[in-house]
């Protein structure tokens, strides 16, 4: 039997600004700061023990995993930071906020976009600095995996090649893993894990720094998935992220 | 040509409190974040980009480095943790502060203990909790080779595999490296790689939150090496450490 531990990175200063995020490399807040130190103290006062953390490339994941692991006193295991745990790539909406969006697609185009499983958004120019070519945190990848926008469904495709050949590996080794990651790199692991349809992965919103704990069988197949913390405090966060609705 | 930047981290509570520290693993103090912050500034001001990094698995290294990799932007490099860049372990002189140990040990004693390259404080009791086979951090390595104690030429016998299996490599194959680790491990590369006597070692007192930068020929050998920022403030800097004694 394993366990493992999914968390959903802090508020970020765009989370409160309400703009798509995605690929686009912005800090946490300070309310962000203080849901991942939060998420640490949970984890040391349930006596969870890790050997092994993954994150994305984004400053946001790494801080939340680093705080997290501060304040678990477990800040020496290895961190693996790889892109493919990434947000969602939110193409040429990245940077605009829901109002902006609305008025410059429409409210019936924006509609689709959150809501369908996918229909990705309008795709980054290669010469916009969103589109990661022009960063070089990604000069090892070749330019043509990488995304100039994603819909969910290809932010999975994007996700799943890195638990089937590092994390799942890595599980089955017997290591204890942790993964700070983003709320659509995260859906695409519980939809995997969990079997979910399309319109259930849709309808899943994880809160912001608050452990997502499973248990997995030999196999790997999840024999419970529970939220550490107060079930009435997570329950309000997750309506709060449902209600934002995926401007993230 | 290849560039590699070396930083001790920032002070810590028991630099504060002029206490033996050693492998215990103490945070780093308000100054101490500062002073991190303070050194990706600089490295950021001057350019440098790096493809890895190297520290020890001791909070107040992995925090200097976070905070710095942070500074510049560049918190999505991988970071490698390795308990042989751990500062000097002081043996059963850790925690003890200047006077206890003057107290416990006699004022001759511990000028030898400072002064000497290779006469080591006495072991831990292998029971005591400071021996760091009691540690999970350690758990993958051999308890015999594990330090109860350490002089400055033990300690450099434990770095330095590190260095040629591990850091030179990476140099080797093109990555810009940054190390962040202690007074002592940091001693030993520097003796390395400048090719020192015990004596000149222990002249050097390399100072907190100051990045060190090597230029290396293609042999790695040091072409120049040079602190980044004020030399008056660096100097200052260096007095102090010297002054403070090697009670770290």
């Amino acid at each position: 039997m394993y366990k493992l531990v999914l968390i959903r990175h802090g508020e970020s200063q765009w989370n409160l600004e309400n703009r798509f995020t995605g690929w686009h490399d912005v800090d946490l807040t300070e309310a962000g700061v203080a849901q991942a130190t939060n998420a640490g103290k949970l984890l040391k006062d349930a006596g969870f023990e890790f050997d092994l953390a993954y994150t994305s490339v984004l400053l946001r994941a790494i801080k939340t995993l680093n705080l997290a692991l501060e304040e678990m006193g477990q800040h020496f295991i290895p961190v693996e930071r790889h892109w493919r745990l990434n947000e969602r790539h939110y193409g040429a909406l990245t940077g605009l906020n829901k109002a902006e969006t609305a008025e410059k697609h429409g409210e019936e185009q924006v509609k689709i976009w959150r809501r369908s499983f996918d229909v990705p958004p309008p795709e980054v120019d290669t010469d916009s600095p969103h589109f990661p070519a022009h960063d070089r945190r990604y000069s090892n990848v070749d330019p043509s995996i990488l995304p100039k926008a994603e819909s969910l469904k290809l932010t999975i495709e994007r996700v799943l090649p890195y638990w089937h050949d590092v994390i799942r590996p890595s599980i089955q080794n017997g290591k204890r893993v942790i993964i700070a990651a983003h709320g659509n790199s995260l859906r695409a692991l519980v939809k995997y894990l969990d079997d979910m349809s399309e319109d259930e992965v849709l309808e899943l919103n994880i809160p912001t720094g608050v452990p997502l704990v499973y248990e997995l069988d030999k196999d790997l197949k999840p024999v419970s998935r529970e939220y550490l913390g107060d079930p009435a405090a997570i329950k309000k966060m997750m309506d709060a992220v449902a209600k934002q609705g995926k401007a993230k």
